[in-house]
């Protein structure tokens, strides 16, 4: 199976044909970054138009019988979820209900503090927050996969250890190989890992070493050396923003939180051996010729997260 | 000038009635604890017909011009506030939006972490987060009066000192009178008071020493000790949750934040020289059986408040 932990690509056929010729099987879409409650349900909204149009090629899912239903189908399942808990308002109560609404990922925060936790770009982060723990126990409870992806570390580690299932990272890479404040410690991946968790290795080129130009044998010999530390715990989770505009890079990074934007940004340029979804199959080529044995290269393309979702997404 | 400046009373003629017998020239009311932005317009919309069906006893005001226009024509004025930035999601835009609406008081928080900051019954207090320095920034900016009332010690700190206009801390006593979370360090009552801001003393009866068995003396004690250590800083913020049920004390402690309630609360049983708001005169009496001279009294019973509003309404 191929898995895809995150993309945002901007929706269009187009998109969803490449999504087939690189034989995905499910991909982890994103329907929200600073939306609110009813922002999330518009996006949710938008997309089931796309869902309708493009029924020949993608179906949603909220389930891995989902995905396999899809699959086939011939169809790549699409799976939706959130890279910041801004829509549970303070409301507990909203997190069955996103659920419910088809939302089945969700982080802590996204790079600021949130109601639940810092993010790894805010100047203080003091953890896990009162509201935070509720929040873990409820998506514990509920099947809501828990996402340390953009995290800071002091809350990312409370999470890891107070939380009763396994979570995720679902797009980010060892800091050790490529230190910037969105890649993650050992500490952090061992403490996941160790409990069943799930990592994704990212595509985004600023999570890579050698940034735009890191070679497909470079990032084969990370996720080698990250199975052979850690275990079978690895995935894919590309942080794909294929056909966005750089207007959203820039709200990405200011929201509507700040008054004085930082510096415009551009979608930096993606390697050339991972520029959209047809690029799936050469990269399990490519992590075959580091050294992985044919299943620790299937665990890592899709079977890891899948094992990971089957008991995630169940309810506790 | 009679000034309340923090109230929560169930709205009702009876209690409209009362304002106008305890010569109440402005009462600032909540409209937000627990409330998302649809919920605080809600609360304004109920209000207004309240305004409405009342208009010979209370009137809508947004500046101290609308207060005077008020008494002079026989009215209690009604001024609205947040205690819970809930309200501005993580939206900088919602600040001159809510203002625009009416709200002219705004806590950083409401006891726990909030996007701007910490609560006096968070478990960690980082201070004031990235986003609280912008919110500080833009509540300045469109003159919302920043209210330190139930947060943290820490963030309490960074706000008083970060703010560039004075601010205050509508509801609360020195902590060195009562030692509780709520109440506040002398520390802070100096870099609020030193700065131009205002403090309101709380008659809450767990913000007062021998709680509902308080008596007046003692609270005038308190408050004289007040005027001559920080100076006439002071006033009065009787945090009145008159005739509300238990429940809506049980719904300020929990919200919808956590699953397991804290055990049922019940409101305290106000001391029996302040009950409602017939008692504004006979405090005023009080207080200057506590050696303060009748101008000191009258700063207290409203006219500091009249003069810190005077500006801190007003845009930058």
């Amino acid at each position: 199976m191929f898995i895809d932990a995150l993309q945002y690509v901007a929706p269009s056929r187009k998109v969803f044909e490449q999504m087939r010729a690189g034989q995905l099987d499910l991909v982890h879409i994103t329907v929200g970054y600073h939306e609110d409650f009813h922002g999330v349900l518009q996006n949710l909204s938008d997309w089931n138009k796309h869902l309708e149009a493009n029924s020949d090629l993608i179906a949603r899912a909220t389930s891995v019988q989902d995905v396999r239903a899809a699959n086939k189908a011939g169809r790549t399942a699409i799976m939706f979820g959130l890279q910041n808990p801004l829509a549970f308002s303070a409301d507990l109560g909203r997190v069955e209900l996103l659920v419910q609404a088809g939302i089945r990922f969700c982080q802590i925060t996204y790079n600021q503090q949130s109601l639940l936790g810092a993010g790894c770009f805010e100047t203080q982060d003091s953890g896990l927050t009162d509201f935070g723990r509720e929040c873990v126990a409820e998506m514990n409870r509920v099947g809501m996969v828990i996402d340390l992806s953009h995290a800071g570390s002091q809350t990312a580690m409370d999470v890891a250890q107070v939380s009763n299932r396994p979570v995720a990272v679902t797009h980010a890479n060892p800091h050790a190989w490529h230190p910037v404040p969105r890649n993650i410690s050992d500490d952090l991946i061992q403490t996941v890992t160790s409990k069943g968790g799930m990592v994704g290795f990212s595509l985004y080129p600023h999570h890579l070493k050698d940034g735009s130009a890191c070679s497909l044998a470079t990032f084969a010999t990370m996720a080698a050396d990250c199975v052979t530390r850690f275990g079978n715990h690895f995935g894919i989770g590309s942080d794909l923003c294929q056909d966005q505009p750089d207007s959203v890079v820039n709200w990405m990074r200011n929201g509507h939180w700040r008054k004085t934007p930082v510096p415009a940004a551009v979608f930096p340029q993606q390697p050339d051996w991972f520029t959209d979804n047809r690029d799936f199959p050469g990269l399990a080529s490519g992590l075959s010729h580091a050294g992985l044995t044919g299943q620790q290269v299937d665990g890592i393309m899709g079977n890891n997260w899948e094992r990971f979702l089957e008991s995630a997404l169940e309810p506790a």
